[in-house]
């Protein structure tokens, strides 16, 4: 296992592959259209967990039986596995209001993540949370209100973000529809941007989400993996490790709507490198400021206890402009080098 | 453009396929873990239509405002393209309560339907129909309900298919829990199938689905593709030709929920060449006997009308055993093979 980079190191590589260097990383973010074919030994889908729930509300269709028994809480998995495979997989774990497509081409047909991670060597499997995407919701609330059975306060908070309040949530700017200076999400694209967002079940759930679970079970299945997780999912590799450490191989929190509290019992998390990344304009957001202090006051908890633990923000690195898509953003495929670079140098390769 | 395989051809290949190619067959079926490496040359996704909506019950939670703009009605598509793609592209539309998973990895873990067209030469476009899996849904009326903004009876009819209807629905038996004798579906992994079952919106549409002009828009987009569907989908590509022909290069409708009328307009169907195929058992289930009867008076009208149509029933060609998701079934890949050589023989190739 190498040393971990400390933080003045890391933020000299980030201040040079913002500066002398970006011209030879230019040369490996090319674009899908000129890059080399992409050779996949392995790829598929697959469910984590899941449970049998037996309802009479299913359905109020004559076609459809009412009654019987349907398999919910489970978390879809896709993935791709590289030819000569080097590296830990990775897994890609979306935020509030989207799907795994997060991680797939950027609303400006870009590349996305989940690809250039293949490329760069790295087993790559994508989620979508439980209740969210592929993974199964259950219909019987609704049901059971429409025919009277239940009252109408028993329906699940189901939410979706609307472009106006989401503007200054993804801080494309300080509110909808001005825009940060510098700004690197292609806002040319923005209506691409608003077909990626589904409605969310979150808030149906107790405290914590079934896809936290699922992430634990998907890690000690794939004896080992990298969560990479984004905003409302910031936490969850976190409370994935307070239920076992067992096959997470490191955590990527990228703008986590929270990390774990300062005070709490960190011994779960001393042994996982760590990385918090945060984007830019963040002192500017009455939303994600606090969060970034929190974080900041874990990390440095952490720091005092042992851990392995980073943040990184990036603007104080040299690179500026970022949203909350940092993942979407134009500089997106830098931003996943540099990543590449602090995994390689953080997190130890596995061993087969 | 070659002629058409007469019935008494496609009955012929595939009873050889059945028979003594199957040694042959099989040394291109390779499970993935043994295939050759697959060739991309590029992939990604992308969504195709969706329209704003204006709502004030966006949301019930204090973090996330209830008043805005949410974009519904869009359509996600993922896609691979080969390297040296030679082959019209397929676009592969799912049924009832089934996501694009349906396409994939079978649930006892086999190569699915998408992968294998993407080995044999097709780019490939695999579909969440609109208010599905990846495709956005509107939360407005839930929560209109569940402030009293609106009557319990506005909610829309969403509905899951139980194990136990669902059984005999997918025909692997007469009821839960027998099974029809010779049966290929994989039984041993039915509980993975079960967990690809998601909450079904499409009664809650007009009519017609907001799927079908996305199909008519996506065909057009990619300059011409073969639209296979399946089931509740099996009619949209009728009613996408129905729209526009343009982009339309082929139709193959596996087990639809029904054909277009055999007294109704079919000039929308005369240039195009047409599968409709069908699995066993049939004609032991009340729900899918007339719908196979009312296809064959389709397909009997489109012939007298000069159109290029088939209908293949498989136990009638020799092939035994397929339930109604004959692309999960043990023998996906035979049948697949088979549907590339009628492909092969009844579609144009794509000139770039």
């Amino acid at each position: 296992m190498p040393a971990l980079v400390s933080r003045r190191r890391a933020v000299a590589l980030t201040s040079t592959l913002s500066g002398t260097l970006i011209g030879a990383l230019a040369l490996l973010v090319v674009p899908p259209a000129v890059a080399q074919p992409l050779a996949i030994e392995q790829q598929g889908s697959f469910f984590i967990g899941g449970h049998e729930v037996k309802s009479d509300t299913l359905s109020t269709l004559s076609a459809y039986a009412p009654s019987g028994t349907i398999t919910v809480g489970q978390m879809y998995v896709h993935y791709q596995i590289p030819v000569g495979a080097s590296h830990t997989p990775v897994t890609l774990i979306h935020g509030c209001c989207l799907t795994g497509k997060t991680w797939e081409t950027t609303p400006d047909g870009r590349m996305g993540w989940d690809e250039y991670f293949v490329r760069q060597g790295f087993p790559t499997y994508v989620i979508d949370q439980v209740a969210r995407g592929r993974s199964a919701t259950d219909p019987s609330t609704f049901n059971s209100v429409r025919l009277g059975k239940a009252a109408p306060d028993q329906l699940p908070p189901i939410f979706s973000a609307g472009h106006e309040a989401a503007w200054a949530i993804f801080r494309f700017g300080p509110e909808y529809p001005k825009v940060f200076d510098g700004m690197q999400f292609p806002l040319e694209a923005q209506d691409e941007f608003w077909k990626q967002m589904v409605s969310d079940w979150n808030a149906a759930f107790p405290t914590l989400s079934p896809t936290v679970p699922a992430l634990s079970q998907l890690a000690i299945k794939l004896k080992g993996t990298i969560l990479i997780s984004h905003s409302q999912s910031g936490i969850h590799p976190f409370q994935a490790a307070a239920l076992e450490t067992q096959g997470i191989a490191g955590i990527v929190s990228i703008e986590p709507g929270g990390c774990p509290a300062a005070d709490s019992d960190l011994s779960p998390y001393r042994q996982i490198p760590i990385l918090v990344l945060f984007g830019d304009y963040v002192d500017q957001s009455p939303r994600w400021a606090p969060r970034l202090r929190q974080c900041r006051e874990f990390v440095e908890a952490m720091k005092k206890a042992g851990g392995r633990t980073e943040l990184v923000v990036l603007p104080e690195t040299g690179v500026k402009g970022n949203s909350h898509m940092l993942m979407q953003d134009r500089n997106s495929l830098e931003i996943a080098a540099w990543l590449v670079g602090w995994l390689n140098k953080n997190v130890e390769a596995k061993k087969n």
